[in-house]
């Protein structure tokens, strides 16, 4: 049922179809963020409106709440969230470093306080897989330990322990219809990141994932290793970039050989009345806009820019109504999935580097 | 461009047909609130879904943000809030003396504080006619005083002055494409309703709205002031309760001869996390929902409750998800709307007292 088919590439840059339980994925794909099995302040409706055709769910906040076992009874995730395309849950590996109000790892796993209510909990590879079979996505990740990238004691603890974690999650996956990425560690040390990049290349796992970016490293650290893990990862395999969402660092790795993204960025700026366009942001509580009769983007066909101003989505964003979230979140993501989908024609069409190159010209780098 | 057709009544109850240049309302008519200029927590898009045909907008509110003229510059409300169908304004009357920080009323208008910034502004008739003039609502209100209902000396004192702004804004209004309507005073007090009522009546404007209820006085006493200015005003003219919306009170005012209502409790109640049913509220937050399969409303087949289990709802309720507010508004706008809907057939086909009788079993009442 998983299948991933490269259709073209145009020096790195590759464009391919993800086969899915749950229905097909044109790569490069950019994955909404449905953090608590709700991509924020959009129905599912509102979201194949708008092109999105893989959505990522976090699988500690729904361990947390509703639980497992609700997803489970409730038919799974894609019943659940009446999602019927396909789904990728992380392992809570991020989360439960960054969220959660305590935490202590070992080697066998990490304790850890619920950012909710306190309460304590222990994930393990072994558990961190159970509670994905329960939610049921079509595509599901290895438990890790994702450290700030630029102690390399702490670096090379961190993966040692994440390649031996993905072995445990490998053999508690056994062989189902969800298919188990690795995840690549090793902070911004070149000669850890291709260590984690051939280890786990040689898991033969369906697909493998950079981990471990886009955590408060310099641009060029993310670009320089993102090129050399892709240039490590089998050519056969999807290679999915955790974290990234900006325009500018789609591009980029999109033309270092990755295939699929997700990232909070487009709805969380939406909800904080910000428009993305592929060069910049437009702040729309910004005075300009109280009389502009424009759409947020002039060149955008969403139901955003199909049907109301500048005026007012920058009305809604002042009054702080929910709609203004609901309309910035359509242009954002369609804006993003529009993009991917350039880019790919680009690439089947053989003028990625050009049109790579136009878009640099644009956004002034 | 502005009719009302009586179509069938069944003793008081009247079941009709309301043309306005924006479109056609079938009456009995519940209209959502859109207080800002959006329905709180839906696009235009699923209004239309959920048979909404009459909007509700506050002048008070738009008046203050973003003001009159940038609406008016924007193509007026229905292509600023891109709602294509019939809308109506109220005058701003009620909200400068509930919601203004300040107020102070004198015979010849209002001088208040605004909610938002303290600024100082000053409503006459003649400045809320202007305003709605340049919103341009199909249905625009006249500028009333709207007291507590209880103090007989205070109800006769709003009723007088506004009657005597009513006159100055029929003056003031003219002939225009927007209908106006007047307003009911006199508390709870059957000798003031009657006097205001035959006021209203005498000035033949094209519908007539009955104010100051649903403000803090007793069921029966809303029933008996709702039948007893029904009864006087014309037969051939529209008639709007305002701020009723409880599926017991808009049964019980239809079956006194009103056509029209608009209250924000189907919404407000929506981002409270309760959905409506028309027998009960249902807190969707409840633990017993947690792992129920089935959606909010067995008999509805809005895009909540057909897509939707009560499981997900709640869950999206207690995450705080704004999905769980959307859906809620779209699933208790649906209820209202097919209920009047229903109300509507059973009086075209005479058996409304039936069906009446039906919903009061069925509510316990």
């Amino acid at each position: 049922m998983f299948e991933f088919k490269l259709l073209a590439t145009e020096n790195r840059a590759r464009a391919g179809l993800l086969n899915t339980p749950h229905g097909r994925i044109h790569t490069p794909v950019f994955a909404p963020v449905g953090t608590q099995g709700s991509v924020k302040a959009v129905t599912p409706a509102q979201l194949l409106s708008v092109g999105t055709s893989l959505v990522l769910a976090n699988t500690y906040h729904l361990f947390l709440r509703p639980g497992a076992e609700i997803v489970q009874d409730q038919g799974g995730l894609h019943n659940f969230m009446n999602w019927s395309g396909p789904i990728l849950t992380d392992s809570g590996g991020f989360q439960v470093f960054s969220l959660s109000k305590k935490n202590d790892i070992d080697d066998e796993g990490v304790t850890f306080k619920s950012h909710i209510d306190g309460s304590s909990h222990r994930f393990t590879p072994e558990v961190a897989i159970d509670i994905q079979h329960r939610l049921g996505a079509d595509i599901i990740m290895a438990f890790d330990q994702c450290p700030e990238p630029y102690n390399r004691e702490i670096n090379e603890k961190a993966m040692v322990r994440t390649h031996n974690w993905v072995l445990r999650c490998k053999a508690a996956h056994g062989s189902t219809n969800q298919a188990l990425f690795g995840i690549v560690q090793g902070g911004v040390f070149p000669d850890l990141r291709a260590e984690s990049a051939r280890f786990i290349t040689e898991l033969d796992l369906p697909g493998n994932a950079i981990g471990g970016l886009s955590v408060g490293e310099s641009k060029s650290e993310l670009q320089s290793m993102t090129r050399l893990v892709a240039d490590i990862l089998p050519v056969g395999k999807p290679r999915y970039l955790m974290g990234v969402g900006s325009p500018a660092e789609l591009v980029s790795a999109v033309s270092n050989g990755v295939d699929m993204f997700d990232c909070v960025l487009p709805t969380r700026l939406a909800r904080n009345s910000a428009a993305m366009t592929r060069s910049k942001q437009m702040n729309m509580k910004q005075a300009i806009y109280a009389n502009d009769t424009r759409p947020v983007d002039i060149e955008c066909s969403c139901y955003c820019c199909a049907n109301f101003s500048r005026s007012y989505v920058r009305h809604l964003c002042k009054a702080k109504e929910i709609l203004g979230a609901t309309l910035l979140t359509i242009h954002n993501l369609h804006m993003l999935h529009d993009m991917m989908q350039d880019m790919r024609d680009a690439i089947i069409a053989g003028k990625f580097g050009s049109w790579k190159r136009a878009f640099e010209d644009s956004i002034g780098s």
